[in-house]
């Protein structure tokens, strides 16, 4: 936090708070998960008062919500590396490691979603918004030359990434870096060779 | 039930009670979900007296843990049409079916499964045991050529099946019949120009 961004700047105190109210979430979600999430915990992690996290933020649900607007919000692209298989490599390579992290918010708001549907409905509007900026990696991969006009790069994405999200959340098995690469590959090799088209 | 299946045979008594009890779990689970799961509830769906089920399953966690041990017990084999295609279609048309159903018994113990580990570990057994058997379809497909020998039957059962459970389960996005036929014809085609090889 630099001297610029100080309280005299509209909205410079607010986003602050926003900020440690949002980090003070994720630690507690990832710490505790959604049983051990309150408000008044949050407020003493991040030192904003307790009456201000209510007022602003009134339940769990309503700081859960916002923790996933929040990441909505921010300026994720994915990497560009100058090849499909490269791009959804790096893309694997994030998942995984958000998955497996310990603790990892991203299951803890998982987990919420299937007890709140303000939060699955947060996490659904979250993952369409990644996915929708996602699908340049397939975009690039077009213009390039690389893969087929007409690539369906819905397909692409979800092939690469699924079965990441499938091993690790609902089969719970581990996945090595090695296969997350892998389905990477398979998805961006089934796009070359054309079957997956619109 | 015939009449040949009485209490007299040893086992009769015992495996109808726990048939009864576990469809009434079944029932309960998809029509309340977790949190509206008793053990007096199932008692009284199932016409089993409560004292039976307490002495039994000694808490919910402990039904839903038989629920999911005698989906692994059944004889259920996957569908042999012909080709990978068609065997891998069939097994994604049964997974989307069990996935949109309302009340989804299948959603409701994944929901379950991040409320308690028992649930969780009897789920991840359940799974592995169905993709064990499910790994057939790649042997056979090997066996009359259709595909190369060394294919591996994870990534293949995979690319086919874990786009429905991330899309419908995880992104809450629907998907139609028409796309789950077509992630599993994407797997098998990617199988057969040799794309999936261990």
């Amino acid at each position: 936090m630099t001297s610029g961004e100080n309280a005299s700047r509209p909205g410079g105190r607010t986003a602050r708070v926003r900020a440690d109210v949002m980090a003070a979430v994720e630690a507690e979600l990832a710490e505790r998960g959604y049983d051990g999430l309150t408000i008044d915990g949050v407020a003493a992690r991040s030192g904003v008062h307790r009456t201000t996290v209510y007022r602003r933020w009134r339940t769990v649900d309503g700081l859960l919500v916002d923790l996933l607007a929040m990441g909505a919000d921010d300026n994720w692209t994915p990497a560009e590396t100058g090849s499909l298989a490269g791009d959804l490599a790096e893309l694997n390579r994030e998942i995984r490691s958000a998955l497996t992290v310990l603790p990892s918010v991203t299951v803890a708001v998982i987990a919420a979603s299937f007890r709140t549907p303000d939060a699955a409905e947060a996490l659904r509007r979250f993952w369409v918004d990644r996915y929708e900026r996602s699908a340049v990696v397939v975009t690039r991969a077009v213009e390039r030359g690389e893969i087929p006009a007409g690539t369906d790069a819905h397909r692409v994405l979800m092939l690469a990434t699924a079965p990441l999200y499938h091993q690790l959340v609902l089969l719970r098995q581990p996945m090595s870096a090695k296969l997350a690469t892998r389905y990477a590959h398979d998805a961006a090799e089934a796009a070359k060779v054309g079957i997956l088209h619109g």
